[in-house]
């Protein structure tokens, strides 16, 4: 069975290796957001395709879901001293990978190439495809102005309320050229817990993005990144607030009914599940809290399970 | 008094030191060799000015005379990881100037702005010019083949035979803006103990350099980098011997005898002054080995006032 997957970072990285310990890595395909991609000091960051290939690795800095367990920042408290902004945490180790795939892109390698020799080099057997090979940074317009995803996420700690999320850059851009047959061809497509409006937005914004998934034959499953009204990780509440969507499993539901077969909710939330099946969506409900290797294991094996069987088992109908 | 020093690396920035305690700082400036800078990773590393600007900074790694003291090599670890070419030593902390420098070149500025920018973050009072704002290696052609100064020097270890320095790129590239006007207008010029082929050289190559020499109303003294038919450091001797010199301070000065009044050599080759004034050339004789601070306050102090008062002390004659 192929299953492809679509990223942003954390909480879709930890799904990613549930996926990767029930069924072969190979069979994976990731398509990962770049809409939080930034270029700093002259050299180009992907935070959520480093986070996967980071944690599908096995060398993700598990207290903080992103970077490298156990690196150092001396380079950037350096970059500092020269006056550099230091707002963005990056690692001595990781910043190889920003060199490395900044010298490569210079060389007029694609990212997607590049993201296939990074993944490759740390052994990762997963297939990795950035949603685009374009630089197509996703900005928000806030009330305090616009400006880029990062400068909102990780300046400015989501302290601005955000009025719009700005994709005109994804919807230019072209997907990066495996992405629409890695939808086509899947058994199951996976919308893994990720920020809707700006990790999975921006993939669904890229140009024949969304008309493969509707053309693909696969069954589409979404899980839930919010859970009892939170997300576990990042600004997905208060965004689905401020944009005026209904903070829970069924807002998030209501933003993929267009395209997802079933929707995996947590335990927490069974009581929305009629709700979501309004909207003509199966649903799921189980535990999606995803801690140890076996909770990951444990949710990736139910979601797979029933996106095959095209039953739901433990669904709220 | 103005002071203008011609400099490679390890060498000149321990004369350099000894400059700057024993005359106002301010009043030194120093032209860099660039010959053997190199882009690795997509980054433009410039070895000498790095050397020279750490050193004066006080931050250098003692040990090696080059890079930052207490440094760690995480980033070129991973790069390495990624398949990246790692014989050029490139610690964390050091990492950062050639990513801020690569980052400013890109954004038009110049070499001699960028450093200018460094060596004052750094708390460097003297003023630090590169020969060149142009990118002009040297390359060296051996026995083995042609290749970069830093393959032959860094990757080879100087093995292989050089038959000939290949300064065409200096002398295509102009002198970087303050250049001639810092030669014309100094009291002194000091030609630091640096190799005469590979760090000297490629300055005197650089346009308008030599011209600028010759016309200026400065002493120009030299200090040998050779004592007792060795280089300290580097491959002097052995590229002397190669391209058919004498190994000796008297070797130095015979490269050096068109535009030096004054040539410094250590006391173990006094025996050799005889021979160099011959040239044409005063000598002064003295210790030229820098280990402690008080060493380079020591050497910088007597050839200061040996070039001052235009007599030489302690000198063969």
């Amino acid at each position: 069975m192929k299953v492809t997957a679509l990223a942003g970072g954390i909480g879709a990285a930890k799904l990613l290796v549930g996926l990767a310990a029930v069924m072969p890595a190979e069979d994976i395909t990731v398509i990962v957001n770049t809409g939080d991609d930034i270029e700093l000091y002259g050299l180009r960051i992907c935070p959520d395709i480093d986070t996967v290939i980071y944690t599908l690795a096995g060398i993700v800095n598990q207290e903080t879901g992103w970077g490298i367990a156990g690196d150092t920042f001396e380079a950037l408290k350096r970059l500092a001293e020269y006056g550099e902004p230091a707002w963005f945490n990056l690692g001595d180790r990781d910043l190889a990978t920003h060199i490395y795939r900044t010298a490569r892109l210079s060389d007029g390698w694609t990212l997607s190439r590049v993201t296939d020799h990074l993944r490759r080099s740390l052994g990762v057997s997963a297939r990795v495809l950035p949603m685009t090979d374009d630089y197509a940074p996703t900005r928000v317009e806030t009330d305090e102005g616009e400006m880029h995803l990062q400068e909102y996420f990780v300046r400015r700690r989501c302290e601005p309320r955000v009025r719009r999320v700005l994709l005109d850059q994804a919807e230019a851009a072209p997907a990066a050229p495996e992405v629409e047959d890695a939808l086509r061809s899947a058994d199951a497509v996976i919308v893994c817990p990720s920020n809707p409006m700006i990790s999975i937005g921006p993939i669904l914004a890229v140009g024949g993005v969304s008309q493969a998934l509707r053309e693909s034959r696969a069954t589409v499953a979404a899980v839930t990144p919010i859970i009892g009204g939170r997300a576990l990780k990042g600004p997905a509440a208060e965004m689905l607030r401020d944009l005026g969507h209904a903070v829970s499993a069924a807002g998030v539901a209501a933003l993929y009914c267009d395209f997802v077969d079933l929707f995996v909710l947590d335990q927490t939330d069974a009581a929305l599940a009629p709700e979501i099946e309004k909207l003509g969506v199966r649903t799921l409900v189980t535990n999606t809290v995803m801690t140890s290797v076996k909770d990951k294991a444990g949710l990736a094996r139910i979601v797979l399970d029933s996106v095959t069987s095209g039953t739901a088992e433990g669904s709220g109908r």
